[in-house]
């Protein structure tokens, strides 16, 4: 690439930036009416035009074999009738949600008589970061516009002919009810640097979210200028207390670890009370054995497992995302605390107990996003914590924690209204 | 310095960041009622240990001179019985607060029974940088400990011995009342250097907040690793709406240019519509001429006022901190709404106007941490607001916005009840 050429991408991303910021003081005086009439055309449109975001798709696909794309990378390109019905219905979804902005989130009336209101307003620029999907695109266009903020969208370059066809949609959309054009801009280039030039306007973008692999997110944390929402991994614990119930141990173990091997928020790690271990150990690793998981034990578990093979120290430091488990004995729930504060990804992490005092102190010592009291690590979701839409999960406790929908990506302000008031 | 010197500052930061992390696990599991006992005994300590503080102050004040301080800077640093039983009746205040941690913010059971609540939980460990005057080191001590947050505090060297005799004192309370001593650490040494080693040691420092000047303060933005809490300047304009009432325009002026020159929140700018401009300007500006402020203005400002000198571009960009306001003529509403999402510095801002419909849309449309409607300015300010107690303003609208009190040091975690839940 020359000089110039590198110069006018340079260039070209400030002026995206500066659309985006422009759209955003706009969107901001945007009614919840009229996102969610934007929301529901959009919906139809992609219903009603499938046609051509199948056609947008097949160019994609036959590009595929260029990139080495894997089957299953493949397959969760290809866009179908089904697949389209199934992006449209979630834009319904996000536009049946309640509008956040402009909540009153507190007030109170001063001693002076000035009414001090803090109010739920947008964060204003979103820069988000994806790889394959395309149903991410409409998706996360949906999530920022609803909570009232413009967003540039940066897709892989595996998807870049269905983006196009998605996005030049939505925008049509936006214009027949009122919503700047600008709000949602799809990043024209597949050109890396492009990301690096938009990391660097912390002036113009207020937040950038990336989703996906871990590479990714930590190129993107370690060059942004503005604030992330993001999660480097999932090392997610379960606890097997010395007071759990068998039969839920072995249920929430295997759906915790089982039910999706290659998420977040599935275990990758089985702390079990020693006082238990004898009794309870095997039979919840039969359980996993039986689903295909291998496990990586301290001694006590390769004494308690034959099939168990010895654990490394950095076994409890991995995020497998596959058919593996690392486990362990521990001597109190003191120590399992410990282990998974020093371990632990601060994600989600789960004891198994009928023992309240222990859940109680389980609950409150364990750094994690979020902890689990008898239940699967698998519901640290948006959707199944009743936020309705998700943008990504964050693991950082600053601003948002845990599923980001709607909420997470908005900021407040302060209004107050006065009859003259000044200060003695 | 040597590189042996060098290493061990380095180990030393490391060594104190890591006690800071140890110790606000154990904070965030301890009592209200221990944290207010031993806010109750500190301040009581305070009075009763007078003399001994004063001592060590006398050794700061003798030391000034080689600093270079000012008479105004010596005079701040200055501790007498009067000022520090201010310090004092600060801890009490912030005793009587409500304990912001382990409060349920949001909570619902889902269709399968689980449990999920959003629990409000300490940040971690804060990083607080400011300079010369002693009496913060007391107040960030408290603001952050009664917000379950351990501390590591950083103040300037001018006062180096005020603060040692401080924190001795707070750690002998802590001791006495169950909390880790580690809770309130004081950086030991003056070296610059140490600030730069804290601020790269994000998995141990959850927060940093400088207090001081925008050097200080863009020097911390740009080397922290972790998130900061902050603003740069307070760039804060008044708007005089054509339907202003013109009393109430100059006595909130005057108020928030005059009440106090060198703070954040006092007005720089000044903007009046074009269709009362040559009623009210000429007597704003008389107001403000006799409380010895210089007006810098546009064309039509220096025409009504003859006092007023010319306006740089730069004038509308800057704040003063001092006896000058730059001063406009605005055709419109949105004009003003314009000029101060460019050129303001999303602090602060005012518009004086009987109309509704302009005073809603100005507080819509104003890209500001505060927003007031016929108020002065000054009253931005986590005292006014009633948040009780303050450890700075935010223009970032990440995390936190506008004053900074307990709840913003705190972040939240999901805990989810249940009996044995999987995912279908």
């Amino acid at each position: 690439m020359s000089v110039a050429e590198m110069t006018d991408l340079k260039e070209y991303c400030l002026e995206v930036a500066r659309r985006a910021k422009a759209a955003s003081f706009q969107l901001a005086q945007v009614s919840g009416a009229q996102k969610n009439r934007w929301l529901k055309e959009s919906a139809a449109a992609l219903r009603a035009r499938t046609d051509e975001i199948i056609a947008a798709n097949q160019l994609d696909l036959a590009a595929a074999p260029d990139y080495g794309l894997t089957a299953a990378a493949v397959d969760r390109l290809r866009l179908t009738v089904d697949r389209i019905d199934g992006i449209a219905a979630a834009l319904e979804e996000i536009a049946a949600l309640r509008d956040p902005i402009g909540e009153v989130i507190e007030s109170s009336r001063r001693p002076n008589g000035l009414e001090v209101s803090k109010v739920r307003v947008p964060l204003g620029v979103v820069f988000f970061i994806y790889e394959s999907r395309p149903n991410v695109t409409a998706d996360a266009a949906a999530i920022c516009l609803k909570s009232g903020n413009a967003v540039i969208l940066r897709g892989g370059k595996e998807a870049i002919h269905s983006n196009q066809a998605i996005v030049r949609l939505l925008g049509e959309a936006a214009k027949k009810n009122g919503i700047p054009e600008d709000a949602v801009q799809l990043v024209a280039t597949t050109d890396r640097a492009a990301v690096g030039h938009f990391l660097g306007l912390d002036e113009l973008i207020d937040v950038a979210i990336p989703r996906g692999g871990e590479g990714l997110i930590r190129r993107v944390a370690a060059e942004a200028r503005m604030p992330v929402i993001k999660h480097f991994a999932g090392n997610c614990h379960i606890y097997i207390d010395a007071a759990a119930d068998l039969e839920t141990a072995i249920a929430v173990t295997v759906n915790s670890k089982c039910h999706r091997l290659g998420v977040c928020n599935a275990a990758e790690s089985l702390l079990v009370h020693a006082d238990v271990a004898s009794e309870y150990l095997p039979q919840i690793a039969a359980a996993l054995i039986e689903n295909g998981i291998e496990i990586r034990g301290d001694q006590p578990t390769c004494e308690l497992v034959p099939q168990a093979t010895a654990a490394t120290d950095e076994d409890y430091d991995t995020e497998y995302l596959g058919p593996v488990i690392s486990a362990k004995v521990v001597g109190s729930i003191h120590e399992a605390i410990k282990h998974i504060n020093a371990h632990g990804s601060h994600h989600t992490d789960a004891i198994l107990t009928r023992d309240l005092a222990a859940a109680r102190m389980f609950a409150a010592a364990v750094d994690s996003a979020a902890v689990m009291v008898n239940a699967s690590t698998r519901f640290n979701d948006g959707g199944e914590f009743g936020l309705g839409a998700e943008i990504g999960i964050s693991t950082d406790k600053f601003h948002a924690r845990g599923p980001c929908g709607l909420k997470e990506l908005t900021s407040y302000k302060y209004v107050v209204y006065g009859e003259g008031q000044i200060r003695q």
